[in-house]
């Protein structure tokens, strides 16, 4: 049995204070560490013993997987990183309070750029210092590839190839791998396994540093999904992500 | 000018009982974490700006190397990890304390055995517990190709192929890269890089987490290599290194 385990990065310190953070590097909350650290536990006693691990080019991410890592004693597997794994770029919003934007533009508008599939926000000026195109992580990459603004469907278009070219492949050399990203790089990941429509990953609410278990059969054949850990707590973890965009 | 930065890792918990430690995965000692914390501190200061990091499959250099990244904001460039740059393995000393093996031994026999050229201590046995041909990590390589034991000889014959097809070409495409790693790793590079003799190499002691850069030409030449920090506490480091073997 071949596995796959989805892990959303732990608390950062945007997400503390309800801002839009897309693609900018915040680190993780003390609390967010704890959570990195916790995953790593309930792996190791759930017997998981990756052989390879994937990340973004965003710290969040990055360091809840040497958390979760450190904790299995797995420091030294190979670690890939990718901006393909970044989380959704949220444009002019990036940097906002989720709070203020449902004063300004109203719940329902945060909701729609927030929340929608194909409804981008508006772009970030492409001078704008904030600029990906001005930062040399992604100097690699051709201008036209990388975003200024993202609707969810842009960030399933450019995560989908990845996993479809690179993680899923990996399955043939190493029986478990871990994917340690961000809520919406990870639904497209999940859209595209699970077949989910465009309309249901919307409510589709990841909660923080779970790890979330896929199972291939020898055929590669997608056999079963399930979180790892006290369902009350990620109930509850669902729940506080799913009202992060109410007043 | 093209820049490779060496950087032993900082205090383990090893370390600090003065323990042979070799291949042993120990952890660092929150004295080592803030070590490495310093080290990075010092490189941003300096204004180094890594592409591309190398280290060990021994947790207390990728931790060095992470602690490094983080605070350079570097977390998302690649890091290759590979069992070349391990520390030097110490047969059947591992585990035992410098002082105790000292006292056992006599002080120059442990002399000898941390610090001859082409003396190797006795073999590991095989069927060991701690033996790396029953660690997962060591299982892609063919049993003949990891050691049980080691003369500093023989991790340089293993390191200089890794440093001359892998890290070194990696120039090419980076101007700057780290290398972190171990006492022993580091030397078997350093004697390369510089021509040092079998009989001097043994006397340089390689102070724990100070940068150690090395400027290249455009002919990729070496033409300068320094510590980076303060030379009173570099000198300090590098004394105790060379009196961990004394009773």
């Amino acid at each position: 049995m071949k596995k796959v385990v989805l892990l959303r990065h732990g608390e950062s310190t945007w997400n503390r204070e309800n801002r839009f953070t897309g693609w900018t590097d915040v680190d993780l909350s003390p609390t967010g560490v704890e959570e990195a650290k916790l995953a790593g536990k309930i792996l190791k006693e759930n017997g998981f013993v990756f052989r390879k691990a994937f990340t973004s080019y965003l710290k969040r991410a990055v360091k809840t997987l040497n958390q979760v890592l450190d904790v299995m004693d797995l420091d030294w597997i190979p670690v890939e990183k990718s901006w393909r794994l970044n989380e959704k770029h949220y444009g002019m919003l990036q940097g906002l309070n989720k709070s203020e934007t449902a004063d300004k533009y109203g719940e329902q508008q945060v909701l729609i750029w927030r929340r929608s599939y194909d409804i981008a926000p508006d772009p970030m000026d492409m001078n704008d210092p904030r600029s990906p195109r001005r930062d040399i992580r992604y100097s690699g990459i051709p201008d036209a590839g990388i975003p200024l603004t993202e609707a969810l469907k842009d960030t399933v278009d450019r995560i989908v190839p990845y996993w479809q070219l690179d993680i899923f492949p990996s399955l043939n050399q190493y029986d478990q791998i871990i994917v340690a990203a961000h809520g919406n790089s990870l639904r497209g990941i999940i859209k595209y396994l699970k077949g989910i429509s465009d309309t249901d990953i919307i409510s589709l609410n990841l909660p923080t540093a779970v790890p979330y278990v896929f199972e291939f059969d020898d055929s590669m054949k997608l056999v079963k999904d399930y979180f790892l850990g006290d369902p009350d707590e990620i109930a509850k973890k669902m729940n506080a992500v799913a009202n992060q965009g109410k007043k």
